[in-house]
């Protein structure tokens, strides 16, 4: 999916909503235990749910493979669902946090971006950065591919590294520096967690144009208006994600109605966002 | 395994070898692709061939992922026969280069060291650094188990964020000064690329005990003498990986052999050094 047809996703659906399907075996609703693959079926049902409310999905695949074989064949199956079923309708994200040297990065690239290989055809892929450039430049040599490359983070660890350095230049700021030469703002983004509303004047000043994908909004404590206020840019430039607020929202049969209201609750504060 | 029990197989094997299991399904000899799953043959023909000489192996999950879910079970035989056949006898490291946060490297924690769960069992796992303690520490609360925390690696692009800093304090040390209170020279290790030989001496200044995995001899080009001249302790202290040089030492029938030759090769001037 290009930079456009992301764009045009999100003023038709008036959204800038990405759900991250974080499903763990132990907390999807007990009735779900008796079908053959819980994962894959809890996933079906909440994109089914919701595919009109959000304009992308993100497994974050540590839930999936912690369930070794098991889980990694929900998650080929969550992957080939959404691409068979809305094609075009949603974006899609391997929250997967890869790198490695370039050799090995390129045996993740195909893990994300070549079916023909792996079975999975994800739009984009979460990148660590700590290794630099030929880490990460694997990823970009499949067209209309995205690389989301981690900035600052929503967690307390944050702090740790990400800031180190001195008031000229954290770390951060020097990560987005230098990666900004490695792609565009049509094959490139960045993470940026949504409990550090208070940096992104400081970002935006670096990246203007990229789109930032902003976990945290919800049980992280992150808060939509303050994002919306300090990251928005003309073309939208976020995609906010939320997980357990929504895809936990009920443990019993409704869970899927009531991960709907959910999203749509967020839906309708971005949709007033946008106008 | 525990500190102990790891220095006990370097000395009893004289060798701190580590291979590298960067099965690569193009790569391997062509006549292993009549097997039901090529990669694991390959694995275990090489686990048989080089087990006395070697004290870990280290299967990289990309080359596994690439090819979806019946690569992963690939890696899950692997570990498994490693387990099964040669218990306490090598150690073993998932080179995973993981880390999120902390709700979610638990996940991935559970992947690699709770066979219940995933089924896979390994002694140790390589962290990427990035989003600090909390993406860290829960790959510590497993006893016996080891993170391996990537410090300096062995790629061109090390340079890029590695090096960040001033001359006081470089990111790379940042990571070493910060990280070490995680944890202790009994279940932390760190990543430093055999290319950075020159490196060791600040390295061991700040971490004079703990174990470095040193990948990058052979195919990227660092020297054994070097990292040994700069990185032994009193206890070894240093865990050396080769993968492609021995792994596809050949492409024919021999291949097993001819990785055994290879091994053996380091094995004999790591004897010489540990003496």
């Amino acid at each position: 999916m290009d930079r456009n047809e992301l764009i045009n996703l999100i003023y038709s659906k008036r959204s800038f909503l990405c759900i991250g399907l974080d499903s763990d075996l132990t907390k999807i609703p007990p009735h779900l235990l008796e079908y053959d693959d819980p994962v894959f079926g809890f996933n079906k049902a909440i994109i089914d749910a919701t595919h009109d409310l959000a304009i992308a999905y993100k497994p974050n695949f540590a839930f999936y493979e912690s369930s070794g074989v098991r889980g990694w064949n929900s998650l080929v199956r969550t992957i080939q669902y959404i691409n068979q079923t809305l094609p075009g309708k949603v974006f899609s994200i391997a929250d997967a946090k890869r790198g490695d040297i370039g050799n090995t990065s390129q045996q993740y690239a195909r893990a994300m971006f070549d079916p023909g290989s792996s079975g999975m055809d994800f739009d984009a892929v979460t990148v660590a950065p700590y290794m630099g450039e030929d880490s990460v430049k694997p990823f970009l040599s499949y067209p209309g591919k995205w690389i989301i490359v981690l900035a600052l983070t929503s967690n307390k660890g944050a702090a740790d590294f990400q800031f180190f350095g001195d008031h000229d230049r954290r770390l951060f700021e020097q990560v987005l520096h230098k990666s900004v030469e490695w792609g565009s703002a049509e094959n490139m983004m960045y993470v940026v967690g949504a409990t550090q509303a208070e940096m992104l004047a400081d970002i935006r000043k670096i990246v203007p144009d990229h789109f930032l994908l902003m976990p945290g909004v919800g049980a992280q404590g992150g808060s939509l208006q303050d994002v919306a206020k300090y990251g928005l840019t003309k073309e939208c430039g976020l995609i906010v994600n939320s997980s357990r607020n929504i895809i936990y929202a009920s443990n019993g049969a409704d869970f899927a109605e009531k991960a709907r209201e959910e999203a749509m609750k967020i839906q309708q504060e971005m949709e007033e966002i946008l106008s």
